[in-house]
């Protein structure tokens, strides 16, 4: 048990005295220290090294008085050992040069237990923790297979992943055997991170949201529910499906402990549709760190009031931006730490 | 008043005989009648010549029985009146040379009756509406001042529209008084273009969905709410609002007859939030016509039956993708004409 267990008391639904904060992509491009490794290793480079891995998970905790860490990685880790070898291209990003487009090439893929290809992650997993010597939990995460699907589909980021949906909706069958395929890999991969020392795990799906409410149900959520049951009973999970919030109802009456939401949904809406089930995660428009730092710090504090105190971990409603200056991250991490209700005030 | 008036019939809560059936970029890329145009001229020669124009407008009309046409334009031509010159960068979309960076360029933008720079799409719903001969309804349509913001701080297309939202969140000011100068530049437009026969409006919110409820409410909504009421007494306005399922209930309350919905929102919910206050529109996901004709058949009746008949019109949930067969986007539209409910069926 970590000795800040403020985010996983808020998982387990007891009573915190302030809600725990971290923010997604809190090891990134607005802190100088990151740019700088950024400047001199690739992206996969600084995945695949569990030292630098480690260092970038470590660098905002040394900064800020952080609830949680989240190891430093990419959900693109699972298409590599798949054999889908994503590389990154400037001003393009992630790019597979064969993106998935028939059945039998899908039927050709591995499947199950591949984590002799992802032990870089492990590593990097048990360095992290050495260093955070128990302080604070760490988080591990994948991507939920229907956003893994769109990449290798699609093979690249889109505004719409019209390919990754024209497939899924021409080849039914043979995209339901791909998302199996990727949900199987994920599985024994968050198992293992669990093993080498994350105290709680996050899916994100990211492109979840693209999806009709029938087609989530169909194409996303089933596959992400797999691996809440697989792990639920080990550490608490987190769903963080981006703009589904259609979804929030019935994913709250899963075995996942917490839900992320993002911001354009309102937290009296978010508790409305999930009941007081689950614990709450969001959703502050990262875009809105742009803002001066006492207008941020209003806003959380407003954020706070209306999600409550409890159930709630306090976090961006997206990963941070690259062009967010230092101090409103800060401004926003110090602004839940210090957070007093209003009746407390005097 | 057209010969064909389901559509208004259905803006103005009459009873209908069936739902009325159009679709947002009917005239696109997915018709080799406008792939012919457009490989001949460039996008805004086709939108400023209006027998261009006119004639791209008509041809899904002379293909399918729809009950609305639409003029093709661009939600653009604003920002051109204004002196903001877009163009079309192959791979790249919409860029402008100099986005607004500052409140001082706001201040010197030109406002208001901008109308003699935009004769070439009055003269376009003209020869339009000649041809159509009061048959259907001709819709004309702008986008939201928050859109229109959006590429003009942007620049250009985006996934996140950043430039945009910092520009709004660090000067407030310069924002609103650039989003008043494009609301006001917006109605002169709209008024003069249903001085020219349009029967219809429908304004495009495409990046409000980017925003927080709250900041929907300050950057968005009261723009859009100043052109309903300018215009809702001479013609129904109807208002697509993508991504912004959030602000339905307050929409639901205003002047607009219409609102458009995306396919991320179930009819029922969409109808709940909005109480059967107005007609509703939309909503089946564009990616879906790639399922076989069969299917999408199946999946429009199936629409109509969670809408209900009656303050309802049959659309897409955004534009039609340049990679939907023609037989697919038939099979949508004759599903509609031809639907049928089940009490009615033998």
């Amino acid at each position: 048990m970590p000795k800040n267990n403020l985010m996983l008391d808020a998982l387990a639904g007891k009573e915190v005295s302030r809600p725990p904060v971290w923010m997604m992509r809190q090891a990134g491009r607005y802190l100088p220290e990151f740019m700088e490794l950024k400047n001199e290793y690739d992206f996969f480079t600084r995945c695949q090294t569990p030292e630098l891995a480690s260092e970038i998970t470590l660098q905002p905790i040394r900064r800020f008085p952080l609830d949680a860490s989240i190891i430093f990685s990419d959900i693109l880790v699972i298409p590599n050992a798949m054999g889908l070898q994503f590389t990154m291209k400037p001003d393009i990003g992630p790019w597979l040069d064969n993106p998935i487009k028939t059945a039998s090439e899908v039927e050709k893929l591995p499947t199950g237990n591949l984590n002799e290809n992802l032990r870089y992650v492990f590593d990097a997993i048990k360095l992290t923790k050495e260093a955070l010597n128990d302080e604070i939990p760490l988080i591990g995460f994948a991507g939920s297979p229907w956003t893994i699907f769109c990449y290798v589909i699609q093979g690249r980021g889109s505004k719409n992943f019209d390919k990754a949906k024209a497939f899924a909706f021409t080849q039914p069958q043979a995209a339901h055997a791909l998302l199996q395929k990727i949900t199987d890999v994920t599985i024994h991969y968050l198992q293992e991170k669990i093993n080498a020392g994350c105290n709680i795990i996050q899916l994100f799906d990211s492109w979840g949201g693209m999806l009709s409410p029938a087609d989530h149900k169909e194409f996303s959520w089933p596959y992400m529910e797999q691996i809440v049951n697989a792990l639920h009973e080990q550490v608490p999970v987190i769903v963080f499906a981006k703009g589904c919030w259609y979804a929030l109802e019935d994913m709250s009456q899963s075995n996942a402990s917490g839900l992320g939401v993002d911001w354009t949904i309102t937290p009296q809406k978010a508790r409305e549709l999930t009941q007081g089930k689950v614990t709450l995660q969001g959703n502050f428009d990262p875009s809105r760190l742009l803002s001066p730092p006492e207008v941020i710090q209003c806003m959380v504090k407003d954020m706070i009031d209306q999600f409550g105190t409890q159930r709630y971990i306090a976090n961006l409603g997206h990963g941070i931006l690259p062009n967010i200056p230092v101090e409103n991250a800060q401004a926003f991490i110090e602004a839940v730490v210090n957070y007093v209700p209003d009746a407390a005030r005097v």
